[in-house]
């Protein structure tokens, strides 16, 4: 049934992710690969409307379980739509951030247990786990200057989390480097964009 | 922690749960016991935006997974927000369809697993499975007889289904009945309203 890659690209805001699948997805589609890129909720009506629920000011009472239950329903929802028929055409897709957000941000930074969201993630995404993640390593520290340094960049949420959430959400990649030594790849993402996308592009081509 | 008693009452529409919730409250209330009923969404905002996504006529492609996700995620914060305070402020709560609806409906009838949607719902709910859940049993079609009787009854999505999803969703029922043998008790709700309500507060004074 599987005929495409399924790539996702992991790591905190300001860890350059935008920038690289940029270049990333100029060079495939230069080089005929058949590629798209996306990320949650990507344009799906039904993730979007869930996600509103999610990110509405007003529903400061939501619970961190309701929260992590109604972001699986979304990446459920956009991978039947939008990845799932772009993978079974014999696309690459390259998807900025999937499952292991959740295990990083929710499982462990926010004490949910990493266990316990990977359980309601893979009754999500049953079988569709990304062939290759690239897990884009950077000090919260850097990470959290460049984006203050980016003054077109909308502030989310997540940015607005305190630094030693931001250091425990990198603590949680870390361990889920070490729990998916075959699909998960640590980039070290404090490098110049060149360097970065050298590396990003070299473990790209080797799997697809 | 736990101070009151958490009842379920589960079953297919038509077998008569409201009529003998408003008796059983009614019972309760004169005699004294500190009791609330409730039904998911029960006015909690974040529950009722995420039930509007679920039922919006215009989610047409909704996966089911996406919708098991979204029912756990609003039964999640239905619980924290009603359900969990009056528990644990020493109220009865009486709950008009609880997990089991997820594991007749959606595990079973529509296929999706029995313990694959219950996964996903004890994340959802942790340790606070019901005290004691009142299964109310009828054959589809006296229940889909009496829901075409009642002409002011609203109809909704899941009436319109097939006979032969009613007919599995009690066969669900009974397999739940056979694996929670000692929470779920079995009510026959083919008999007389007194004779049904007669059983039902029998159960309930047995376990306040």
């Amino acid at each position: 049934m599987k005929k495409g890659v399924f790539i996702t690209i992991e790591g905190p805001e300001g860890a350059g992710k935008t920038t690289i699948i940029e270049l990333l997805m100029e060079k495939l589609n230069s080089e005929g690969y058949p590629a798209i890129s996306t990320r949650e909720p990507g344009g799906i009506e039904i993730a979007e409307k869930i996600r509103s629920v999610i990110l509405d000011k007003e529903n400061k009472a939501m619970d961190a379980r309701t929260e992590a239950l109604l972001y699986a329903a979304a990446r459920r929802q956009h991978l039947v739509e939008r990845v799932l028929p772009a993978i079974n055409n014999g696309y690459i897709v390259i998807c900025d951030r999937f499952i292991d957000s959740s295990l990083a941000y929710q499982g462990y930074a926010r004490g949910l247990g990493i266990d316990e969201v990977y359980a309601i993630n893979q009754f999500a995404i049953e079988e569709m786990m990304p062939d290759v993640t690239l897990y884009f390593d950077i000090d919260p520290k850097i990470g959290l200057e460049r984006i203050n340094q980016d003054k077109g960049r909308e502030i989310n949420r997540l940015d607005l989390e305190s630094f030693e959430f931001h250091r425990k959400v990198r603590e949680g990649y870390h361990l889920l480097c070490k729990r998916f030594p075959n699909r998960i790849i640590e980039i070290d993402a404090s490098q110049s964009i060149e360097a970065v996308y050298e590396h990003v592009a070299n473990e790209v081509l080797r799997v697809i």
